[in-house]
Formats: structure tokens, C-alpha cells, sequence
């Protein structure tokens, strides 16, 4: 899917959701656990009660190998189902070297049909440059988690003079963040038509300073809902006049009811977001 | 399987090699390429033939994502068939926030049982602990690795009196690599009975800070072989007392022959990894 489609869509629809489909078989509700597929079932629903209110999906990986080869099946499945009309991801956080990193964009962009794949940024350039080989697809690389753990490396300062320090100290040198120096690294392997950045929606502090950083690209936005982050800031501080964001939301909208009406809940909340995305667009 | 009994079958053997079976569909002997279940039959083939020269085998997920389903379910079998004599490592380089990384761990500890999973760094403290909570697996977390993008951001230098800088500029301060903080907070995280590092064969420049970083962790070693890293380099600035090293050959090993006798070849290189190995030990 191009930028110009996805903006068209964000813009028919009124909504920059992309719904999480972290589908846990352990959480579905009583009358689906015991049906063959489970899974699969579960999302078609969630699916078939939200894409009007939403323009994208995020299948993330972990959930569904955790059910092993049933799971990826149902990986399968959930990503033929889910209509043309919405933005296809999978949040696998991938990264290898070269040759494992083809092997990935492989899977995700031939042998299933992922419009975007998320890929880890730690190994640097040839892990990242062969997902975005493919001009047609989208790569969304790790630049600002929502989780704690960011601070543990993300939120560190590095030299911007790099390379030069052999000692041990160093006299007064400009720092900036890892993950901007990851952002800067993709702004130069790949362009706002086939990169986004992923910005944790509870990293509210730094969002003016990544604007700035990555004026014209996408980012995709976890962290609303569950996780605390506010969707009304994260809007405020990043849309761009074509929208420029997807915020997804993941367990407050599948986990929202666990009876028989599930789905319809689960519609409820989307439409919820989706209303509010309306105001601020 | 335990520190004690990896070591004793590094001394029993006199090899620490780890085969990875990178196996890509498209690389089979034409004999095997049109069997059913042909990756799952090649890997039983090179297992078959080189279990006697190597304590461990490194499954890379990449090449089994890139079939589908089919590859997916060959890498259940794969994991299965390696003997319970074997180190079994996923070499998947997953990385997420708390609840996704459970998942993780969930699908290659419990429904598939590995001893051991590589793990992506960036994500910080709540996306590697969720591996360590299995005291009777392995993290393997990234250190510094073998490809030539190490050098965008493992190889930056980061302020060791992190967080307390708030303008652009800083008084002279002491610095150190992104993958040595990554190590160090490793150490707190893991033990050296529970957490590896994964270091780049390639990276032998680095290898006796490294070991004085981490003097009594086990080392996962890629890059000797198609990527030109050295065995003998590698073995003289880091091998422990007891061993301490797992030097893994993937495509020199598996690919060393085209032929209906690829796994006498395949052998033929692992034996000689494991004699070259023997002098080391």
C-alpha cells in the first residue's frame, strides 16, 4: 500500500486506528477455546466488527508462535483475511544480518503479504537495508519504545563526534539519544514513502523533539490504552496535515469484552478511538 | 541443560562447535529438493552426519519463516530430532515489551524446547527478563556481532554518567561502546549459569575487553567460516577453563558439499572445525 492510499484511507475513514491483533489463546472467551482454529476465529470477528473504524492491523508475531505451528497458521490465515482496504502489519521486531534479514523480509512480504514489517535497529544498516529492498512495502524500525526498559539504552546519550575516541574520556563533545541517532541512521537508509518510526505513545516528553527530527514520516504508536499513553497528546504533538500517524491499540479493544458479544465490544472501543481520531485530524 | 553438563560435553567431545542450520529451501541438493518435507530431511541428514564433532545446534528462524507454514513445522521437527545430548539453540533475535516477550519465550522454551534464545538488546531490562525467568534455559543476548553495521550503533560511544545531561553539550566525560553498556547490564540482569553473549568472530580487535568485561560467561561466536572470522584468533583471546566459547559455522559446514554426499562433506568440515578445536581446548 503507498503513502497516497494510506492517507486516503486515514482521510475516508476518519481514523488513523490500527487495531493490535495480540491474540493470546489463553484469553479468548469460553464459547470460541474449545472450536478448532480458535484463533483465527477470534480475529476474523474482532476483524469483521472493527474495519470501519480502522485503517490498519497489527499482527504481532510472539502470539502466535507461542501456539506453534496451529499459531502460524493462524498468522496465515488472519493475514489473508484481513481486507485490502487496511494497512497489513507484522510486529515481529526482526533483525539479522544480511543474508537472515532477506530471509525475513521473505516471509513476511512474499510468503505472506505484510504490507510492513517492525524491524530492532541494534545491528545497524545491513540488518535494516533488506526489508527496504522492497520499494512496494513498508519498514518500521525501532526508534522510541513505550516501555521502561527504554531507558536502558534507547534513552542514552551517544557522541555525535563518532568513531574518533580512542581513551577513555573525552573532552566536551555535542550528545544526542540512541534512538535519535537511530532515526537520523533511517531518514538515510529509507524515505517517508517506505519508513515509519515506532514512538511509544508514553514517551510524550520526547515527541516534539522526534517531530522535528522526522518532519514528513509516519510513525506507528503503541502505548495508548493498557500501557497509559494519552491518544489526545500523542495527536496533538505529531499529525501531520496527511495524517502521519497510526496509533494502535491492542488489548483495550480485543480483551475489551470476554462474552459471546465480544466483538461488539471490542467495535464499541475502536469506534470509541476512532471518534476521538476524528476531532483531532 | 546446565552450565556443568554443556562443559562436560565440550570436554568429551574436545569441540565446542555449534552447526547452524541455516537451511534455505533454495540451497538443497537437487536429489532432496522435490522430497517432501525436503528441509527437515536435509537437516536430519547433516544432524545424522556431524553430531559426533559439535555439542550444539543453532536453528536461525529466519530460513523456516521464509517457507510458511512448512517451514515452520520443519523447525519443530528439527528441534525435536537434535539429540538431548546437544545444546539447541533458536537463533531468532527476538526482543519486546514484558507481555510479548512471555509469548516469546512461551513459544521456543515451552512448545518448542530449546535450551537457549538469542535476544535483541534495544528494548532495555523488561524485554530480556521475561527469557531469564526460565532458570533452566538461556538468553543469549547480543553483544557485538559479526556484520559490518555493527559499527552504527554497538561500536557508538555512550556516556557512562548516563541520564543527568540535559543540554546539547557536557563537560568531559568518561565513555564507553553501546555493546559493552549492553554487556554490563546484562550481567546484573543474568547469571553466568542463565545468559550468553553473542560475539562476532569478526570483532577480534574487541575480544580481550570483552572477556575482561565478562570473564566468566559463555561466548556464542558467529563469523568464523563464510563470513572470515578466524577460529584460532577467537580461541586463543577468549576460550575459559572451561570452555566458555561456542564458535558456530553455518553455511562453510551445511553447504560444503552440492551432491548426494553433502552430509559426508558437511561432516568432513565439522571434524575439522573439532580438530582444530581440540588443539584450542
Amino acid at each position: 500500500m503507498t503513502r497516497a492510499q494510506l492517507v486516503a484511507n486515514i482521510f475516508a475513514k476518519r481514523s488513523y486506528l490500527c487495531v493490535g491483533l495480540d491474540t493470546d489463546s489463553t484469553k479468548l472467551p469460553d464459547h470460541l477455546r474449545e472450536q478448532p482454529n480458535a484463533i483465527f476465529q477470534f480475529n476474523k470477528a474482532i476483524i469483521d466488527a472493527t474495519k470501519d473504524h480502522c485503517v490498519a492491523y497489527k499482527i504481532n508475531t510472539a502470539f502466535y508462535e507461542a501456539a506453534g505451528v496451529k499459531g502460524w497458521e493462524a498468522m496465515e490465515q488472519t493475514a489473508d483475511y484481513i481486507p485490502a482496504t487496511h494497512f497489513k502489519i507484522a510486529d515481529a521486531k526482526r533483525g539479522d544480518i544480511g543474508n537472515t534479514a532477506s530471509q525475513y523480509a521473505k516471509a513476511f512480504f512474499e510468503t505472506m503479504q505484510f504490507d510492513a514489517l517492525t524491524v530492532a535497529p541494534y545491528m545497524g544498516a545491513d540488518s535494516v537495508r533488506p526489508f527496504l529492498e522492497y520499494t512496494d512495502k513498508w519498514t518500521i524500525l525501532l526508534g522510541l519504545t513505550s516501555n521502561k526498559g527504554a531507558e536502558d539504552f534507547e534513552l542514552q546519550k551517544i557522541s555525535r563526534s563518532a568513531g574518533g575516541h580512542t581513551g577513555a574520556t573525552v573532552a566536551a563533545v555535542e550528545e544526542e539519544f540512541l534512538y535519535e541517532r537511530v532515526i537520523k541512521k533511517g531518514l538515510d537508509w529509507g524515505t517517508d514513502k517506505n519508513l515509519m518510526f515506532v514512538i511509544g505513545a508514553t514517551q510524550q516528553d520526547a515527541i516534539f523533539r522526534i517531530r522535528s527530527i522526522a518532519p514528513n514520516h509516519f510513525f506507528l504508536v503503541p502505548g495508548v490504552g493498557a500501557q497509559g499513553g494519552s491518544l489526545k497528546e500523542i495527536s496533538q504533538s505529531a499529525l501531520l496535515p496527511d495524517g502521519g500517524l497510526l496509533v494502535n491499540a491492542s488489548r483495550s479493544v480485543i480483551y475489551a469484552g470476554e462474552g459471546e458479544d465480544f466483538a461488539v465490544e471490542a467495535a464499541a472501543i475502536a469506534h470509541q478511538y476512532a471518534y476521538e481520531m476524528d476531532l483531532y485530524l
